[in-house]
């Protein structure tokens, strides 16, 4: 096993590929395989045998591979074992597709709260979960114990919602919000650019288009 | 510039790159400035200028570093500068959200029509865009010129809704719902696992923690 000081630095390449063994593994199990392969690995997350062996290396060495132990590895080395708690900013359709969102509470990701500036909203429930003032976020989370914040507003709001969620002593942020938060704070901010996404289908779109037209 | 042949193998870790050069080449034309280095696009990018000067090489070199005529490239080599037009299936809160995501229209991606296998939405619309029965999707995609369906569906009715986009004629599938769909299709698919971040998140977070606790 690795030193904490080595694993504090790994890539992001290699933790993108992380939450997609930890699927497959989950799979693996539900399939009722009992061990898996490299190349097993590697043929579901669409990479080499390879690449599997040296990221679990460089993750410091896996338990072996059976594949409940493996994941179970993972599921440790990602914190994902633990129970979080998480609010969510923005009551709009992003913010309710969070909270409405079933995978999350498998993983232990509990939403408690959602806050939004819209007084309309405020006392009302998405789903189980209050919607209230923006304006007591900070109040909210010195007073409970909160892990995550996730931000769910327009651009123009996210960077204030950021500072509030940093005084507010909270130890992640994930950010929908189409702009780039805190890339070198002390707090891990996780931003997801869903238009990157869509830039991206484009572009192997017209590299498919460029090929049929040689 | 490179041929077509060489540029229909750019690798995932750099088509990852090319939206977030488009991005910030976009805010700093809006900043007002006019010529980039690949210094300040590698600091926007939290990357290296030997990186950038390797992707842009990779991509078949660049037209210069006048920030317009890079992004004007960059948009080109996405495809993004044409018009996209797309359909949602899932009108669910997911669905809802990328119908409501504002930036799209900016990009020339239109949504043109939401399936959903709910009776009761039929014949409603989410904003503008009218809400169908899924049961007319492939008769729908074979009378529209649609180029791209995006998945926002349960994992279960996933593969169905994808086998049906590819038999109607699409040219590419951005999916929402948490399974990985066609990676060895003839029609690019772009899963966006949500979960996936959350646990990238969480993994940095749990970093964090191990170098306090050293």
């Amino acid at each position: 096993m690795k030193t904490n000081e080595q694993l504090k630095t790994l890539p992001t390449a290699l933790v993108r590929r992380l939450p997609a063994y930890y699927r497959n593994l989950c799979a693996m199990e539900a399939e009722g395989k009992e061990t898996a392969t490299s190349r097993e690995l590697a043929e579901r997350i669409n990479n080499t045998s390879a690449q599997v062996r040296q990221d679990f290396f460089t993750c410091g060495g896996v338990p072996g591979y059976k594949v409940t132990e493996l994941k179970n590895w993972l599921a440790k080395l990602m914190g994902i074992e633990n129970d979080h708690h998480m609010v969510v900013v923005g009551a709009g359709n992003l913010g309710r597709a969070i909270i409405s969102f079933k995978e999350f509470s498998d993983d232990r990701f509990f939403i408690d709260a959602v806050f939004d500036s819209n007084l309309l909203f405020h006392g009302m429930q998405v789903g189980s979960v209050p919607i209230l003032s923006v304006a007591l976020l900070e109040q909210y989370l010195e007073q409970h114990d909160i892990d995550i914040v996730a931000i769910a507003t327009p651009a123009s709001a996210a960077p204030e919602i950021y500072e509030k969620a940093v005084r507010g002593g909270v130890k992640g942020i994930w950010n929908f919000a189409p702009v780039d938060l805190g890339t070198d704070g002390a707090v891990p901010v996780q931003n997801v650019h869903l238009s990157d996404t869509l830039m991206m289908l484009s572009f192997r779109m017209e590299e498919i288009k460029r090929k049929k037209e040689e």
